[in-house]
Protein backbone atom coordinates (compact mmCIF):
# COMPACT_ATOMS: atom_id res chain seq x y z
CA UNK A 1 0.00 0.00 0.00
CA UNK A 2 0.85 3.58 -0.60
CA UNK A 3 1.31 4.95 3.25
CA UNK A 4 1.54 8.78 3.95
CA UNK A 5 3.46 9.28 7.26
CA UNK A 6 3.50 12.16 8.99
CA UNK A 7 5.43 13.42 12.29
CA UNK A 8 9.00 11.74 12.34
CA UNK A 9 10.42 11.99 15.95
CA UNK A 10 11.84 9.66 18.81
CA UNK A 11 8.04 7.01 18.17
CA UNK A 12 7.49 8.28 14.44
CA UNK A 13 10.46 7.80 12.57
CA UNK A 14 10.94 4.05 13.97
CA UNK A 15 7.58 3.39 13.23
CA UNK A 16 7.95 4.73 9.77
CA UNK A 17 10.62 2.59 9.06
CA UNK A 18 9.07 -0.62 10.04
CA UNK A 19 6.41 0.48 7.55
CA UNK A 20 9.05 0.49 4.97
CA UNK A 21 10.48 -2.94 5.72
CA UNK A 22 7.03 -4.38 5.69
CA UNK A 23 7.32 -3.73 1.70
CA UNK A 24 5.21 -0.39 1.83
CA UNK A 25 5.95 2.42 -0.31
CA UNK A 26 6.38 5.47 2.38
CA UNK A 27 5.64 8.91 1.58
CA UNK A 28 6.55 11.18 4.53
CA UNK A 29 6.40 14.70 5.88
CA UNK A 30 7.71 16.31 8.97
CA UNK A 31 7.93 19.98 9.72
CA UNK A 32 12.15 19.72 10.46
CA UNK A 33 13.41 18.76 6.83
CA UNK A 34 16.12 16.69 8.51
CA UNK A 35 13.71 14.75 10.92
CA UNK A 36 13.12 13.29 7.22
CA UNK A 37 16.43 12.16 6.03
CA UNK A 38 16.85 9.22 7.50
CA UNK A 39 13.22 7.98 5.89
CA UNK A 40 14.60 9.58 2.37
CA UNK A 41 17.86 7.94 2.64
CA UNK A 42 15.96 4.52 3.23
CA UNK A 43 13.83 4.93 0.05
CA UNK A 44 10.50 7.19 1.47
CA UNK A 45 9.36 9.98 -0.52
CA UNK A 46 9.10 13.35 0.83
CA UNK A 47 6.02 14.92 0.41
CA UNK A 48 5.34 19.20 0.94
CA UNK A 49 2.61 18.26 3.40
CA UNK A 50 -0.57 16.47 4.60
CA UNK A 51 -2.61 17.57 1.83
CA UNK A 52 0.03 15.93 -0.71
CA UNK A 53 -0.23 13.09 1.21
CA UNK A 54 -4.09 12.43 1.16
CA UNK A 55 -4.39 13.17 -2.42
CA UNK A 56 -1.16 10.22 -3.66
CA UNK A 57 -1.35 7.68 -0.38
CA UNK A 58 -4.23 4.97 0.34
CA UNK A 59 -3.52 5.58 4.23
CA UNK A 60 -2.30 8.58 5.68
CA UNK A 61 -0.73 8.21 9.37
CA UNK A 62 0.26 10.68 12.08
CA UNK A 63 2.29 10.69 14.96
CA UNK A 64 2.52 13.91 16.97
CA UNK A 65 2.86 15.18 20.09
CA UNK A 66 -0.45 16.81 20.99
CA UNK A 67 -4.28 17.68 20.02
CA UNK A 68 -3.47 21.09 18.61
CA UNK A 69 -0.94 19.51 16.25
CA UNK A 70 -3.24 16.62 15.46
CA UNK A 71 -5.84 19.31 15.18
CA UNK A 72 -3.35 20.98 12.00
CA UNK A 73 -2.48 17.92 10.79
CA UNK A 74 -5.93 17.05 9.91
CA UNK A 75 -8.15 20.03 9.63
CA UNK A 76 -5.97 22.98 9.37
CA UNK A 77 -4.42 24.46 6.04
CA UNK A 78 -2.31 21.93 4.12
CA UNK A 79 -3.33 19.26 5.91
CA UNK A 80 -5.21 15.97 4.90
CA UNK A 81 -9.17 17.02 5.25
CA UNK A 82 -7.94 20.01 2.32
CA UNK A 83 -5.97 17.49 0.58
CA UNK A 84 -8.65 14.75 0.29
CA UNK A 85 -11.62 17.30 -0.41
CA UNK A 86 -9.26 18.66 -3.39
CA UNK A 87 -8.62 15.59 -4.66
CA UNK A 88 -12.61 14.38 -3.76
CA UNK A 89 -11.59 11.28 -2.71
CA UNK A 90 -14.06 9.61 0.27
CA UNK A 91 -11.97 6.66 0.17
CA UNK A 92 -8.91 7.86 2.12
CA UNK A 93 -8.13 6.33 6.20
CA UNK A 94 -6.54 8.82 8.12
CA UNK A 95 -4.49 6.93 11.49
CA UNK A 96 -3.60 9.27 14.35
CA UNK A 97 -1.50 7.26 16.81
CA UNK A 98 -0.37 10.36 18.55
CA UNK A 99 -1.82 10.19 22.74
CA UNK A 100 -4.64 13.07 22.83
CA UNK A 101 -7.62 13.28 24.76
CA UNK A 102 -10.61 10.71 23.50
CA UNK A 103 -13.18 13.86 23.98
CA UNK A 104 -10.28 15.73 21.46
CA UNK A 105 -10.39 12.76 18.64
CA UNK A 106 -13.87 11.97 18.73
CA UNK A 107 -14.59 16.15 17.68
CA UNK A 108 -11.98 15.92 15.16
CA UNK A 109 -13.45 12.45 13.30
CA UNK A 110 -16.65 13.78 13.17
CA UNK A 111 -15.25 16.69 10.97
CA UNK A 112 -12.91 14.82 9.32
CA UNK A 113 -15.91 12.35 8.08
CA UNK A 114 -17.58 15.48 6.97
CA UNK A 115 -14.99 15.89 4.44
CA UNK A 116 -14.95 12.63 3.72
CA UNK A 117 -12.29 11.28 5.64
CA UNK A 118 -12.16 8.18 7.51
CA UNK A 119 -10.08 8.64 10.66
CA UNK A 120 -8.84 6.18 13.39
CA UNK A 121 -7.19 6.68 16.98
CA UNK A 122 -4.60 4.13 17.45
CA UNK A 123 -2.67 5.27 20.21
CA UNK A 124 0.38 2.68 20.99
CA UNK A 125 2.19 1.66 24.32
CA UNK A 126 5.58 0.19 24.38
CA UNK A 127 7.78 2.96 23.82
CA UNK A 128 10.54 3.63 21.39
CA UNK A 129 12.11 0.24 22.34
CA UNK A 130 8.82 -1.01 21.43
CA UNK A 131 8.85 1.12 18.64
CA UNK A 132 11.73 0.00 17.24
CA UNK A 133 11.50 -3.60 17.87
CA UNK A 134 7.89 -3.01 16.27
CA UNK A 135 6.28 -4.95 19.05
CA UNK A 136 4.00 -1.94 20.27
CA UNK A 137 0.70 -2.85 21.63
CA UNK A 138 -1.56 -0.16 19.00
CA UNK A 139 -5.41 0.42 20.65
CA UNK A 140 -7.36 1.16 18.46
CA UNK A 141 -10.85 3.16 17.94
CA UNK A 142 -13.27 3.74 14.81
CA UNK A 143 -15.20 2.19 12.33
CA UNK A 144 -14.40 -1.81 12.12
CA UNK A 145 -14.18 -1.35 8.09
CA UNK A 146 -11.57 1.11 8.69
CA UNK A 147 -9.65 -0.84 11.23
CA UNK A 148 -9.61 -4.29 9.24
CA UNK A 149 -8.10 -2.41 6.04
CA UNK A 150 -5.73 -0.74 8.08
CA UNK A 151 -4.61 -3.80 10.14
CA UNK A 152 -2.04 -5.30 7.50
CA UNK A 153 -0.35 -1.77 8.06
CA UNK A 154 -0.54 -1.17 11.82
CA UNK A 155 0.85 -5.27 12.16
CA UNK A 156 4.37 -4.19 10.64
CA UNK A 157 4.25 -1.60 13.73
CA UNK A 158 3.01 -3.87 16.47
CA UNK A 159 2.40 -6.84 18.07
CA UNK A 160 -0.90 -6.79 19.54
CA UNK A 161 -3.79 -4.59 17.77
CA UNK A 162 -6.83 -4.71 19.04
CA UNK A 163 -9.91 -2.52 18.49
CA UNK A 164 -11.48 -1.69 21.19
CA UNK A 165 -14.17 0.14 19.86
CA UNK A 166 -16.05 3.11 18.25
CA UNK A 167 -13.79 6.42 17.48
CA UNK A 168 -12.24 7.76 20.84
CA UNK A 169 -12.04 4.00 22.29
CA UNK A 170 -8.23 3.62 21.29
CA UNK A 171 -7.43 6.90 23.16
CA UNK A 172 -9.99 6.03 26.26
CA UNK A 173 -7.41 2.33 26.29
CA UNK A 174 -4.64 4.35 26.16
CA UNK A 175 -5.58 6.99 29.17
CA UNK A 176 -6.48 3.46 31.26
CA UNK A 177 -2.71 2.56 30.11
CA UNK A 178 -0.99 5.57 31.32
CA UNK A 179 -3.83 5.33 34.87
CA UNK A 180 -2.14 1.97 35.45
CA UNK A 181 1.49 2.90 34.42
CA UNK A 182 2.03 5.92 35.72
CA UNK A 183 0.02 5.08 39.55
CA UNK A 184 1.90 1.54 39.24
CA UNK A 185 5.26 3.76 38.67
CA UNK A 186 4.31 5.83 41.52
CA UNK A 187 3.24 2.89 44.15
CA UNK A 188 5.95 0.83 43.42
CA UNK A 189 8.12 4.32 43.96
CA UNK A 190 6.25 4.25 47.67
CA UNK A 191 7.45 0.99 48.33
CA UNK A 192 10.81 1.35 47.85
CA UNK A 193 11.05 4.47 49.90
CA UNK A 194 9.15 2.95 52.84
CA UNK A 195 11.30 0.11 52.68
CA UNK A 196 14.39 1.75 52.64
CA UNK A 197 13.58 4.02 55.26
CA UNK A 198 12.69 1.62 57.52
CA UNK A 199 16.17 0.16 57.17
CA UNK A 200 15.49 -2.96 55.09
CA UNK A 201 16.90 -3.55 51.82
CA UNK A 202 14.47 -2.82 48.83
CA UNK A 203 15.81 -5.52 46.71
CA UNK A 204 14.84 -8.35 48.96
CA UNK A 205 11.76 -6.74 49.45
CA UNK A 206 11.04 -6.70 45.48
CA UNK A 207 12.04 -10.17 44.77
CA UNK A 208 10.12 -11.31 47.69
CA UNK A 209 6.85 -9.72 46.37
CA UNK A 210 7.48 -10.70 42.79
CA UNK A 211 6.63 -14.07 43.36
CA UNK A 212 2.99 -13.03 45.00
CA UNK A 213 -0.32 -10.79 44.59
CA UNK A 214 1.83 -7.91 44.26
CA UNK A 215 3.62 -8.63 41.22
CA UNK A 216 3.23 -6.81 37.72
CA UNK A 217 5.49 -6.10 34.65
CA UNK A 218 6.56 -2.77 36.74
CA UNK A 219 7.83 -3.98 39.62
CA UNK A 220 10.17 -6.27 37.90
CA UNK A 221 11.26 -3.53 35.36
CA UNK A 222 11.17 -0.21 36.76
CA UNK A 223 11.90 -1.28 40.48
CA UNK A 224 15.06 -2.85 39.10
CA UNK A 225 16.13 0.68 37.49
CA UNK A 226 14.96 2.16 40.94
CA UNK A 227 16.92 -0.19 42.28
CA UNK A 228 19.95 0.46 39.64
CA UNK A 229 19.31 4.18 40.15
CA UNK A 230 19.07 4.63 36.20
CA UNK A 231 17.27 7.29 36.17
CA UNK A 232 17.47 7.85 32.29
CA UNK A 233 14.34 7.76 30.10
CA UNK A 234 12.57 5.44 29.12
CA UNK A 235 9.30 7.20 29.62
CA UNK A 236 9.84 11.06 30.02
CA UNK A 237 8.61 12.51 33.48
CA UNK A 238 6.54 15.42 31.51
CA UNK A 239 4.92 13.22 29.07
CA UNK A 240 3.62 10.59 31.78
CA UNK A 241 2.69 14.36 33.14
CA UNK A 242 0.93 15.06 29.92
CA UNK A 243 -0.61 12.00 29.70
CA UNK A 244 -2.49 12.24 33.02
CA UNK A 245 -2.92 15.71 32.30
CA UNK A 246 -5.57 14.37 29.60
CA UNK A 247 -6.86 11.52 31.81
CA UNK A 248 -7.66 14.20 34.80
CA UNK A 249 -9.53 16.82 31.91
CA UNK A 250 -11.47 14.06 30.73
CA UNK A 251 -12.46 12.97 34.63
CA UNK A 252 -13.29 16.67 35.65
CA UNK A 253 -15.37 16.60 32.02
CA UNK A 254 -17.65 13.51 32.98
CA UNK A 255 -17.50 13.71 36.92
CA UNK A 256 -15.50 11.37 38.12
CA UNK A 257 -13.32 11.11 41.13
CA UNK A 258 -9.84 9.64 40.36
CA UNK A 259 -7.90 9.72 43.58
CA UNK A 260 -5.05 7.59 42.81
CA UNK A 261 -4.73 9.39 39.34
CA UNK A 262 -4.72 12.71 41.33
CA UNK A 263 -2.43 11.96 43.84
CA UNK A 264 -0.30 10.57 40.76
CA UNK A 265 -0.36 13.54 38.68
CA UNK A 266 0.84 15.83 41.34
CA UNK A 267 3.39 13.85 42.00
CA UNK A 268 4.27 14.05 38.07
CA UNK A 269 4.06 17.79 38.33
CA UNK A 270 6.20 18.24 41.10
CA UNK A 271 8.90 15.72 39.50
CA UNK A 272 8.87 17.97 36.40
CA UNK A 273 9.09 21.44 38.31
CA UNK A 274 12.00 19.54 40.10
CA UNK A 275 13.49 19.96 37.10
CA UNK A 276 13.36 16.10 36.58
CA UNK A 277 11.18 16.50 33.12
CA UNK A 278 13.52 14.37 30.62
CA UNK A 279 14.55 11.89 33.04
CA UNK A 280 12.09 9.02 33.20
CA UNK A 281 9.01 8.76 35.48
CA UNK A 282 10.40 6.97 37.86
CA UNK A 283 12.30 10.13 38.93
CA UNK A 284 8.99 10.08 41.25
CA UNK A 285 11.40 7.89 43.59
CA UNK A 286 13.96 10.89 43.41
CA UNK A 287 10.66 13.46 44.28
CA UNK A 288 9.76 11.28 47.55
CA UNK A 289 13.01 11.27 48.63
CA UNK A 290 13.51 14.74 48.30
CA UNK A 291 10.68 15.26 50.07
CA UNK A 292 10.99 13.48 52.97
CA UNK A 293 14.64 14.75 53.66
CA UNK A 294 16.18 11.51 52.41
CA UNK A 295 17.59 12.61 48.83
CA UNK B 1 9.11 -30.85 65.90
CA UNK B 2 6.72 -30.00 68.51
CA UNK B 3 4.68 -26.56 67.18
CA UNK B 4 2.51 -24.61 69.28
CA UNK B 5 -0.43 -23.01 67.58
CA UNK B 6 -1.83 -19.87 68.61
CA UNK B 7 -5.25 -18.01 66.50
CA UNK B 8 -7.20 -21.05 64.54
CA UNK B 9 -9.25 -18.40 62.27
CA UNK B 10 -9.62 -18.36 58.69
CA UNK B 11 -5.63 -17.97 58.58
CA UNK B 12 -4.22 -19.81 61.10
CA UNK B 13 -6.62 -23.08 60.84
CA UNK B 14 -5.36 -24.13 57.30
CA UNK B 15 -2.24 -23.34 58.21
CA UNK B 16 -2.17 -25.10 61.66
CA UNK B 17 -3.71 -28.05 59.64
CA UNK B 18 -0.55 -27.96 57.18
CA UNK B 19 1.73 -28.19 59.86
CA UNK B 20 0.13 -31.70 60.46
CA UNK B 21 0.24 -33.02 57.10
CA UNK B 22 3.87 -31.85 56.91
CA UNK B 23 4.58 -34.60 59.80
CA UNK B 24 4.61 -32.26 63.00
CA UNK B 25 3.46 -32.45 66.34
CA UNK B 26 1.33 -29.98 66.87
CA UNK B 27 -0.38 -28.25 69.83
CA UNK B 28 -2.78 -25.51 69.65
CA UNK B 29 -5.14 -23.03 71.72
CA UNK B 30 -7.31 -20.68 70.65
CA UNK B 31 -9.10 -17.90 72.73
CA UNK B 32 -12.90 -19.48 71.54
CA UNK B 33 -12.57 -23.76 72.12
CA UNK B 34 -15.00 -24.28 68.86
CA UNK B 35 -11.93 -23.07 66.83
CA UNK B 36 -9.68 -25.65 68.32
CA UNK B 37 -12.31 -28.72 67.56
CA UNK B 38 -11.04 -29.12 63.80
CA UNK B 39 -7.19 -29.41 64.65
CA UNK B 40 -7.87 -31.58 67.47
CA UNK B 41 -10.32 -33.86 65.02
CA UNK B 42 -7.00 -33.69 63.03
CA UNK B 43 -4.78 -35.10 65.50
CA UNK B 44 -3.78 -31.96 67.40
CA UNK B 45 -3.56 -31.29 71.10
CA UNK B 46 -5.01 -29.17 73.03
CA UNK B 47 -3.48 -26.62 75.51
CA UNK B 48 -4.26 -24.07 78.28
CA UNK B 49 -2.98 -21.17 76.86
CA UNK B 50 0.70 -19.50 75.54
CA UNK B 51 2.38 -20.53 78.71
CA UNK B 52 1.95 -24.26 78.08
CA UNK B 53 2.99 -23.81 74.59
CA UNK B 54 6.09 -22.35 76.26
CA UNK B 55 7.18 -24.90 77.93
CA UNK B 56 6.42 -27.85 75.97
CA UNK B 57 6.65 -26.88 72.02
CA UNK B 58 9.81 -26.17 70.38
CA UNK B 59 8.31 -23.41 68.44
CA UNK B 60 5.37 -21.58 68.84
CA UNK B 61 4.19 -19.40 66.19
CA UNK B 62 0.70 -17.15 66.21
CA UNK B 63 -1.44 -15.89 64.09
CA UNK B 64 -3.87 -13.52 64.96
CA UNK B 65 -5.75 -9.91 64.51
CA UNK B 66 -3.57 -6.55 65.56
CA UNK B 67 -0.16 -5.32 67.91
CA UNK B 68 -2.74 -5.83 71.33
CA UNK B 69 -3.34 -9.14 69.99
CA UNK B 70 0.34 -10.51 69.66
CA UNK B 71 1.19 -8.11 72.94
CA UNK B 72 -1.19 -9.98 74.75
CA UNK B 73 -0.16 -13.07 73.50
CA UNK B 74 3.51 -13.16 73.84
CA UNK B 75 3.82 -10.74 76.86
CA UNK B 76 0.78 -11.11 78.68
CA UNK B 77 -0.28 -13.01 81.73
CA UNK B 78 -0.35 -17.04 80.82
CA UNK B 79 1.80 -15.83 77.76
CA UNK B 80 4.75 -17.51 76.00
CA UNK B 81 7.35 -15.22 77.61
CA UNK B 82 5.95 -16.57 81.23
CA UNK B 83 5.74 -20.20 80.10
CA UNK B 84 9.49 -19.76 79.01
CA UNK B 85 10.53 -17.72 81.97
CA UNK B 86 8.80 -20.62 84.20
CA UNK B 87 10.64 -23.32 82.16
CA UNK B 88 13.94 -21.76 82.60
CA UNK B 89 14.03 -21.94 78.79
CA UNK B 90 16.68 -19.81 76.20
CA UNK B 91 16.08 -22.19 73.74
CA UNK B 92 12.17 -21.43 72.35
CA UNK B 93 11.39 -19.85 68.88
CA UNK B 94 8.49 -17.44 68.74
CA UNK B 95 6.99 -16.88 65.28
CA UNK B 96 4.49 -14.13 64.63
CA UNK B 97 2.43 -14.49 61.55
CA UNK B 98 0.15 -11.78 62.02
CA UNK B 99 -0.04 -8.47 60.09
CA UNK B 100 1.26 -5.51 62.59
CA UNK B 101 3.11 -2.64 62.45
CA UNK B 102 7.21 -3.25 62.23
CA UNK B 103 7.97 -0.96 64.91
CA UNK B 104 5.27 -2.58 67.10
CA UNK B 105 7.10 -5.86 66.21
CA UNK B 106 10.45 -4.64 66.95
CA UNK B 107 9.84 -3.42 70.67
CA UNK B 108 7.50 -6.84 71.00
CA UNK B 109 10.72 -8.87 70.11
CA UNK B 110 13.71 -6.81 72.08
CA UNK B 111 10.85 -7.63 75.24
CA UNK B 112 10.75 -10.91 74.44
CA UNK B 113 14.56 -11.29 74.33
CA UNK B 114 15.32 -9.40 77.55
CA UNK B 115 13.01 -12.55 78.43
CA UNK B 116 15.25 -15.25 76.96
CA UNK B 117 12.72 -15.66 73.85
CA UNK B 118 13.82 -15.43 69.72
CA UNK B 119 10.73 -13.70 68.01
CA UNK B 120 10.65 -14.10 64.01
CA UNK B 121 8.11 -11.56 62.08
CA UNK B 122 6.73 -13.59 59.48
CA UNK B 123 3.38 -12.29 58.07
CA UNK B 124 2.19 -13.71 55.03
CA UNK B 125 0.40 -13.05 51.87
CA UNK B 126 -1.61 -15.39 49.71
CA UNK B 127 -5.06 -15.20 51.33
CA UNK B 128 -7.26 -18.64 52.60
CA UNK B 129 -6.68 -19.63 49.26
CA UNK B 130 -2.83 -20.04 49.73
CA UNK B 131 -2.93 -20.64 53.55
CA UNK B 132 -4.93 -23.77 52.58
CA UNK B 133 -2.58 -25.01 49.50
CA UNK B 134 0.52 -23.93 51.50
CA UNK B 135 1.29 -21.73 49.22
CA UNK B 136 1.71 -18.55 50.79
CA UNK B 137 4.69 -15.92 50.44
CA UNK B 138 6.04 -15.84 54.30
CA UNK B 139 8.43 -12.42 54.50
CA UNK B 140 10.48 -13.36 57.60
CA UNK B 141 12.45 -10.71 60.02
CA UNK B 142 15.08 -12.02 63.03
CA UNK B 143 17.85 -13.28 63.35
CA UNK B 144 19.20 -15.69 60.62
CA UNK B 145 20.12 -19.02 63.25
CA UNK B 146 16.63 -19.19 64.27
CA UNK B 147 15.06 -18.82 60.92
CA UNK B 148 17.41 -21.41 59.94
CA UNK B 149 16.03 -23.39 62.18
CA UNK B 150 12.39 -22.13 61.74
CA UNK B 151 12.70 -22.58 57.93
CA UNK B 152 11.33 -26.32 57.63
CA UNK B 153 8.16 -25.35 59.91
CA UNK B 154 7.55 -22.54 57.36
CA UNK B 155 8.04 -24.27 54.42
CA UNK B 156 4.42 -26.85 55.49
CA UNK B 157 2.98 -23.81 54.88
CA UNK B 158 4.28 -21.35 51.86
CA UNK B 159 6.77 -21.90 48.72
CA UNK B 160 8.28 -18.81 48.84
CA UNK B 161 10.16 -18.40 52.43
CA UNK B 162 12.09 -15.35 52.73
CA UNK B 163 14.20 -13.79 55.27
CA UNK B 164 14.39 -9.90 53.91
CA UNK B 165 16.56 -8.54 57.15
CA UNK B 166 16.60 -8.12 61.08
CA UNK B 167 14.06 -7.48 63.11
CA UNK B 168 10.60 -6.25 61.73
CA UNK B 169 11.99 -6.97 58.47
CA UNK B 170 9.02 -9.13 57.35
CA UNK B 171 6.83 -6.58 58.90
CA UNK B 172 7.81 -3.82 56.65
CA UNK B 173 8.15 -5.97 53.47
CA UNK B 174 4.30 -6.82 54.47
CA UNK B 175 3.71 -3.32 54.58
CA UNK B 176 5.25 -2.79 51.13
CA UNK B 177 3.23 -5.56 49.64
CA UNK B 178 -0.10 -4.18 51.07
CA UNK B 179 1.13 -0.70 49.32
CA UNK B 180 1.08 -2.69 46.41
CA UNK B 181 -1.77 -4.54 46.03
CA UNK B 182 -4.12 -1.90 47.88
CA UNK B 183 -2.83 0.94 45.59
CA UNK B 184 -3.12 -1.79 42.66
CA UNK B 185 -6.25 -2.45 43.35
CA UNK B 186 -7.17 0.91 43.52
CA UNK B 187 -5.83 1.91 40.10
CA UNK B 188 -7.29 -1.31 38.14
CA UNK B 189 -10.56 -0.39 39.75
CA UNK B 190 -10.08 3.37 38.81
CA UNK B 191 -9.12 2.04 35.34
CA UNK B 192 -12.08 0.19 34.76
CA UNK B 193 -14.61 2.83 36.37
CA UNK B 194 -12.63 5.54 33.70
CA UNK B 195 -13.21 3.06 30.43
CA UNK B 196 -16.95 2.07 31.45
CA UNK B 197 -17.43 6.14 32.01
CA UNK B 198 -16.12 7.02 29.08
CA UNK B 199 -18.55 4.11 26.78
CA UNK B 200 -15.69 1.90 26.15
CA UNK B 201 -16.30 -1.90 26.67
CA UNK B 202 -13.21 -2.61 30.35
CA UNK B 203 -13.15 -6.06 29.16
CA UNK B 204 -11.58 -4.90 25.73
CA UNK B 205 -9.54 -2.57 27.43
CA UNK B 206 -7.87 -4.97 30.41
CA UNK B 207 -7.32 -7.87 27.28
CA UNK B 208 -5.23 -5.48 25.40
CA UNK B 209 -3.36 -3.73 28.30
CA UNK B 210 -2.46 -7.09 29.71
CA UNK B 211 0.01 -7.40 26.80
CA UNK B 212 1.73 -4.57 28.14
CA UNK B 213 3.75 -2.66 30.65
CA UNK B 214 0.22 -2.05 32.69
CA UNK B 215 0.03 -6.17 32.81
CA UNK B 216 -0.10 -7.14 36.79
CA UNK B 217 -1.49 -9.70 39.03
CA UNK B 218 -3.94 -7.64 39.83
CA UNK B 219 -5.27 -6.25 36.54
CA UNK B 220 -5.66 -9.73 35.87
CA UNK B 221 -7.26 -11.17 38.72
CA UNK B 222 -9.00 -9.18 40.34
CA UNK B 223 -9.50 -7.21 36.84
CA UNK B 224 -11.61 -10.05 36.02
CA UNK B 225 -13.27 -10.09 38.67
CA UNK B 226 -14.76 -6.28 39.09
CA UNK B 227 -15.57 -7.08 35.17
CA UNK B 228 -17.54 -9.82 36.95
CA UNK B 229 -18.83 -7.93 39.60
CA UNK B 230 -18.13 -10.54 42.24
CA UNK B 231 -17.66 -8.52 45.05
CA UNK B 232 -17.25 -11.61 47.72
CA UNK B 233 -13.70 -11.54 49.54
CA UNK B 234 -11.35 -12.47 48.64
CA UNK B 235 -9.31 -10.17 50.90
CA UNK B 236 -11.92 -7.94 53.19
CA UNK B 237 -11.66 -3.97 52.56
CA UNK B 238 -11.60 -3.95 56.45
CA UNK B 239 -8.59 -6.05 56.67
CA UNK B 240 -6.92 -3.96 53.74
CA UNK B 241 -7.72 -0.77 55.61
CA UNK B 242 -6.29 -1.77 58.53
CA UNK B 243 -2.81 -2.99 56.82
CA UNK B 244 -2.80 0.94 54.71
CA UNK B 245 -3.74 1.99 58.20
CA UNK B 246 -0.16 0.49 59.47
CA UNK B 247 1.63 1.54 56.37
CA UNK B 248 0.42 5.38 57.39
CA UNK B 249 1.29 5.26 61.10
CA UNK B 250 5.10 4.21 60.14
CA UNK B 251 4.89 7.20 57.40
CA UNK B 252 3.45 9.59 59.84
CA UNK B 253 6.25 8.13 62.79
CA UNK B 254 9.34 8.47 60.08
CA UNK B 255 8.00 11.54 58.29
CA UNK B 256 7.44 10.05 54.95
CA UNK B 257 4.89 10.92 52.34
CA UNK B 258 3.34 8.53 50.16
CA UNK B 259 0.63 10.23 48.56
CA UNK B 260 -0.71 7.19 46.53
CA UNK B 261 -0.83 4.96 49.81
CA UNK B 262 -2.65 7.77 51.53
CA UNK B 263 -5.13 8.46 48.66
CA UNK B 264 -6.10 5.02 49.01
CA UNK B 265 -6.10 4.56 52.55
CA UNK B 266 -9.01 7.14 52.33
CA UNK B 267 -10.93 5.25 49.56
CA UNK B 268 -10.99 2.43 51.95
CA UNK B 269 -11.73 3.91 55.05
CA UNK B 270 -14.57 5.55 52.69
CA UNK B 271 -15.39 1.68 51.46
CA UNK B 272 -16.18 0.61 54.97
CA UNK B 273 -17.77 3.76 56.08
CA UNK B 274 -20.23 2.87 53.26
CA UNK B 275 -21.06 -0.70 54.59
CA UNK B 276 -18.37 -2.77 52.40
CA UNK B 277 -15.98 -3.68 54.98
CA UNK B 278 -17.09 -7.49 54.71
CA UNK B 279 -16.71 -7.43 50.75
CA UNK B 280 -13.45 -7.83 48.86
CA UNK B 281 -11.47 -4.49 48.70
CA UNK B 282 -11.77 -4.62 45.41
CA UNK B 283 -15.25 -2.63 46.26
CA UNK B 284 -13.48 0.54 45.61
CA UNK B 285 -15.18 -0.18 42.10
CA UNK B 286 -18.28 0.36 43.66
CA UNK B 287 -17.48 3.17 45.84
CA UNK B 288 -16.31 5.10 42.66
CA UNK B 289 -19.36 4.54 40.78
CA UNK B 290 -21.03 5.78 43.52
CA UNK B 291 -19.14 8.82 44.09
CA UNK B 292 -19.85 10.11 40.57
CA UNK B 293 -23.03 9.23 40.38
CA UNK B 294 -22.86 5.94 38.42
CA UNK B 295 -23.72 3.06 40.70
Amino acid sequence: MKVGFIGLGIMGRPMALNLLKGGHQLHVWARRLESMQPLLAAGAKPASGGAELARDCDIVISMVADSPDVEQVALGVGGVAEGAEAAGRTDLIYIDMSTIAPSSVRSIAARMAERGVTMLDAPVSGGEVGAIAGSLTIMVGGVEAAFECARPILACMGTTIARIGESGAGQVAKACNQILTGVGVAMVAEAMHFARSSGVDPAKVREALLGGFASSRILENHGQRMLDRNFKAGFKSWMHQKDLRIVLDEAHKMGLALPNSAATSQMLNATVGSGMGDDDSISILRLLETLSGRA
